[in-house]
């Protein structure tokens, strides 16, 4: 059964007994074209999936086993809510890798960061609160506010990120509207879908002009560690740790098949989130997680991650090169200095929902740019993911694109 | 840190920025003594852990290992918000070898079965919505639906499972009142914590009533495998597919450390569930579908189960020999023929939760009735778990509670 067939088909039997919520779950157009992507031939500049070749899956696999041989009745038992103790710690050592503080106290453990931010979503969104984002914005969080019935007010980015004196005017204008913003939500590394990062200057901009105006931040860094020069940014969260919302992954430094995540957040609020995690999913897997801690303590991860940001680094190269070659001219794009993507916007008049199904026609997915708002906009962008497919492939993918937009 | 720590501690920045709902997360009455089982010399009656010793932990570790060396692309990758292809047909195995049949298309794998059971009260329940439930019930079935600010309406038990005629009066007595019912959720096999079973008789009675009402059944089954007799009755599910959900889980016949659930429900409702599965996780752990699928069908797990099974009986056979040598004249407790638990009456009078500090002094941990209820019932109840101790230590501790009853 195909993921993109999801249909809400009418079932007399419990029309009537649903939620309020639940016509605000909407299908994820990312996961719509995961099947998509798996078509024989077909290129994919869709999904945000890490290119495990690097992984030493021989180790991986002798770690794994391991793990159950040896303590196998802690693996696949019941584990504590909050993570396992060890896991908790070898997150405290990523984080600091990229130079942000943290203690075990403040974390929680999840099934994958989206479970982290679903926890924050679901304790502090209302129906009708707002929630801002940078637009455009993960399609994912798009989901996760929607399903709660808050609304995603998206405040512009450029090419050094969310634009403080943009974000001071929203909240003007919302407050004036009568509105509650409850939270900020933002990607400040290698942003998905835009690819931008913002710009140390405007981190403390940002952070200043959210705890003025009573407003949590959620810090969302799946990327952070995945640049392309090595360096990185301060985060959100260590600039004010009392009021930003960390969320961090091994999906895209290690696995998404494990799913492991975690937020960092104030004892308080981590707390009272550790309650919410145990109502959905009693304790995250802790075979999981201590495949994770093995990874990270036995394995050198970090030089992983180098070879792995060289690898990414290359395919976006091979991405603009080509885009510049096969895009109408007027079509510009985001220079990503790591991560997964970059941001690309076709002349006016180009709407990427219809060419959708002549890039697939052509053998390419890609998604939309309107996926990445919740207000319609982007009709004229599109997301290319450079992280899964060769350089050879993205370059093929990008030609086929260009002669679907030329085909129309 | 200790789950028992966890208190609501003043937090002014954020203290007036949680939704309405923030404050329905309690505690897990049984996850708050899940450090204290932990403690060196401890006896726990408490937690519902399931006894792996019996689990052939060499060959899950190659299992393990050969998943990632041979399909580590894939094991480590996201996966389909479905569930695997593979684990999907296991399942119907699965349940086809407790008698009832099911689809893949009507099956959603889950990061274990309580996310199945949020998925569901999420989709059905707002505010102020009534969920009947057996009294006493499963506590993380009250955690979700209270999370939810649901009302939980508890209907009365007998040795033969939930009573038809309480359940018919209850429906009455709430329409009457103006309420609105969603759910009728349900554990009909070895029932936790009341270790009871719904007679066959009762099963067609109770699925007669809820589809005449109009309200959905919520069918709850981690246990029906591991009876002791093996013999199985009929699920509701197979009584009334379209107006039963049903939950499956391998957390008690394999593993709990790798958090995989299920759902079965029609397909229009399934895929409402997948969307809200795919916002809080995006999909289950692929490499913990794979462990699953691989033991399912590599290795003799009926041969496991009747064995965990004959295991059990005999915990529950010297709980029950213990608690009448131990416990004071006129304590009553259930006789399971099957599952995790027996359900302990003691005299008028005694208060189980007053007795659980003493009980810890003495060394034995367990968890006190009212836990499984919503409205404070079950004062002078309380629950074993027989699954995971021996039983010459459920006798030792079963004494140890005696001793702490008599010596207040």
């Amino acid at each position: 059964m195909s993921t993109v067939s999801i249909q809400r088909q009418v079932n007399a039997l419990h029309a009537d007994r649903y939620a309020a919520r639940a016509d605000s779950f909407h299908p994820s157009p990312v996961r719509a074209v995961f099947e998509v992507s798996m078509l024989p031939g077909m290129i994919s500049l869709a999904g945000g999936n890490p290119d495990l070749s690097l992984l030493p899956l021989g180790e991986v696999a002798e770690f794994a086993r391991e793990i159950v041989a040896e303590r196998g009745l802690e693996a696949l038992q019941y584990g504590s809510g909050a993570g396992t103790e060890g896991l908790t710690n070898t997150i405290c050592e990523v984080m600091a890798a990229e130079g942000t503080t943290a203690v075990p106290e403040n974390i929680l453990v999840t099934s994958g960061s989206q479970m982290a931010l679903e926890l924050i979503a679901t304790m502090f969104c209302d129906p009708g609160d707002v929630v801002l984002a940078e637009g455009p914005t993960y399609v994912g969080a798009i989901g996760t506010f929607e399903g709660l019935q808050a609304e995603i007010s998206h405040i512009a980015l450029d090419s050094d990120g969310l634009i403080p004196e943009q974000l001071e005017q929203r909240i003007r204008e919302l407050r004036a509207a009568g509105k509650t913003i409850k939270l900020l939500y933002t990607i400040p590394n290698f942003n998905n879908p835009a690819g931008v990062s913002l710009s140390l200057e405007r981190r403390q901009q940002i952070v200043d002009i959210c705890r003025a105006e009573g407003i949590a931040i959620v810090e969302d860094n799946p990327y952070g560690l995945l640049s392309f020069s090595g360096q990185y940014l301060p985060s959100l969260h260590g600039l004010d740790p009392e009021n930003v919302f960390y969320l961090g992954s091994f999906s895209k430094i290690f696995s998404p098949g494990v799913r492991v995540g975690w937020l960092v957040a104030p004892v308080e609020v981590r707390n009272r989130l550790q309650l919410a995690a145990e109502a959905t999913t009693i304790c995250p897997s802790v075979l999981s997680q201590l495949l994770v801690e093995r990874y990270i303590t036995e394995f050198d991860w970090k030089a992983q991650i180098r070879a792995s940001s060289e690898l990414y680094r290359e395919r976006a190269a091979a991405s603009m090169a080509a885009l510049g070659r096969y895009m109408p001219v007027g079509t510009t794009w985001t220079v990503p200095e790591g991560g997964f993507f970059t941001w690309v916007t076709l002349p006016a008049g180009h709407t990427t929902d219809d060419l959708l199904q002549p890039a697939i026609d052509n053998g390419v997915v890609f998604v939309p740019g309107s996926a990445f708002y919740a207000d319609g906009s982007g009709a004229n962008n599109f997301r290319i993911a450079f992280s899964f497919e060769s350089a050879e492939r993205l370059t093929e993918g990008i030609r086929r694109l260009g002669k679907a937009l030329t085909s129309r």
